[in-house]
């Protein structure tokens, strides 16, 4: 846990759409400057306007050839924001903050997750299931890119994202404060039978590898979501969904 | 519920990657031809080339370039089978499904899901949960497209997809069968304080719009997700992950 909070090596990011710059200015966040499509007048548009006025942003007016040169994530809506690229969080600042708000720690971690997409919906299903934070591999994870932060929906502005060396090491670290780790494979115990309470590691693994077997040896509990189906596996999100979910439910009984 | 069967208007449609192909053949579904990159040798490749000798289908072998082409998903992976194209399922063979395996009917019912990634997911998600098929509204959902097909893993293989003209009216009419109908939306009862067995319908919206206000009125209840963050909503094919999970728990107490 001697992760230092960086600066990322870009200088700008772009936060594209209308639900991802309107969660921006909602959080806060610093930005530089916000580019519309020429004409565009409606009703998330002029929301849009009025918060960026209310802060004194520079707005650009633009034809939609040039935001779709601009886009990276290739789906604008007729807006993008310039931005600070995303920091990395610290593991401590999430023990730090689940300590401020009284409550035991509960933490997704994610093992070979490389989709963008999948990331970013996990960093969103963890923070509307109150987790405190969202640890990534420093090496094989996907980076807090444009397409991350808009798969958050916003959620990247609230819920810290730590990259770590090793994350069996971290899990180490993790289990001596006290927090139990519990990773998700097909062989494991059904998740309703699990004590799922307490401090929590929530480890989820890539869809065709599930989580390494390094990692898999340090979690206490393997938990199995039920398959009634003729296929193999979830999406890694969605199977984030539902055991962080099972995680809220037995937390809240 | 007066929907037929009906051949899709494309003559071919192309099923893309690994998991998609595998999950084709191991289902049995008619495939014309499939074309491999020259030179990938890897195991899941040479267990797709294993099954396709064993159904003596014609296998050709082309340059990565050529696949990249012809790939609709851009994530062909080095293999692409050709095949007919998906067919829509009817509501009434859903309900044989559940009758001929004893089972009080689940379906899931889409009210303006259009991204076809989300559609994908849920269809598997649909399978994964046990239930019985998929209802989806006639004009403003995504079609079964090849990228609804890759990101449903095969599910769709198994899963029956039905388009109905007006989803409200279908409810009415499955209400008259038995059926009782829950609908997600922020306002309503926290979903673990629901009675969610017996023969259903979950009814997921789509995450700018929820529900639309018709088919709201038909449901019985309306089920809230519990929010504990700082945004507005889950991802909707992870809200229909959580919600379906929690009906696969209350069925299987």
């Amino acid at each position: 846990m001697s992760e230092q909070r960086q600066k990322s090596e870009q200088e700008a990011f772009l936060i594209e759409g209308r639900n991802a710059v309107t969660e921006a200015l909602r959080a806060g966040r610093p930005i530089d400057r916000i580019y519309i499509q020429d004409g565009v007048q409606d009703g998330p548009i002029l929301t849009i306007k009025r918060e960026a006025k209310k802060r004194d942003l520079v707005i650009k007016y633009v034809a939609r050839e040039r935001l779709d040169q601009m886009s990276e994530t290739g789906r604008h809506q007729g807006v993008i924001a310039s931005a600070a690229a995303y920091e990395y969080g610290t593991v401590e600042e999430m023990l730090q903050k689940a300590e401020e708000k009284g409550e035991a720690p509960f933490l997704f971690l994610l093992d070979n997750i490389e989709d963008p997409h999948n990331l970013g919906a996990i960093i969103r299903t963890a923070n509307l299931a109150g987790a405190h934070g969202v640890i990534i591999p420093r090496n094989r994870a996907a980076g807090l890119t444009a397409v991350v932060a808009k798969a958050s929906a916003g959620a990247l502005n609230y819920t810290p994202v730590a990259r770590v060396t090793n994350l069996a090491r971290t899990i180490e670290e993790l289990k001596e404060k006290g927090l139990w780790f519990v990773c998700a494979d097909m062989d494991g115990t059904i998740m309703y039978d699990l004590n799922l309470t307490g401090p929590i590691g929530l480890v989820i693994g890539s869809e065709g590898e599930g989580v390494g077997r390094l990692v898999k040896e340090k979690c206490d509990m393997i938990a199995a979501i039920p398959m009634k189906g003729n296929i193999d596996s979830l999406n890694a999100s969605v199977a984030a969904g539902v055991l962080g979910y099972e995680i809220v439910r037995q937390r809240m009984k």
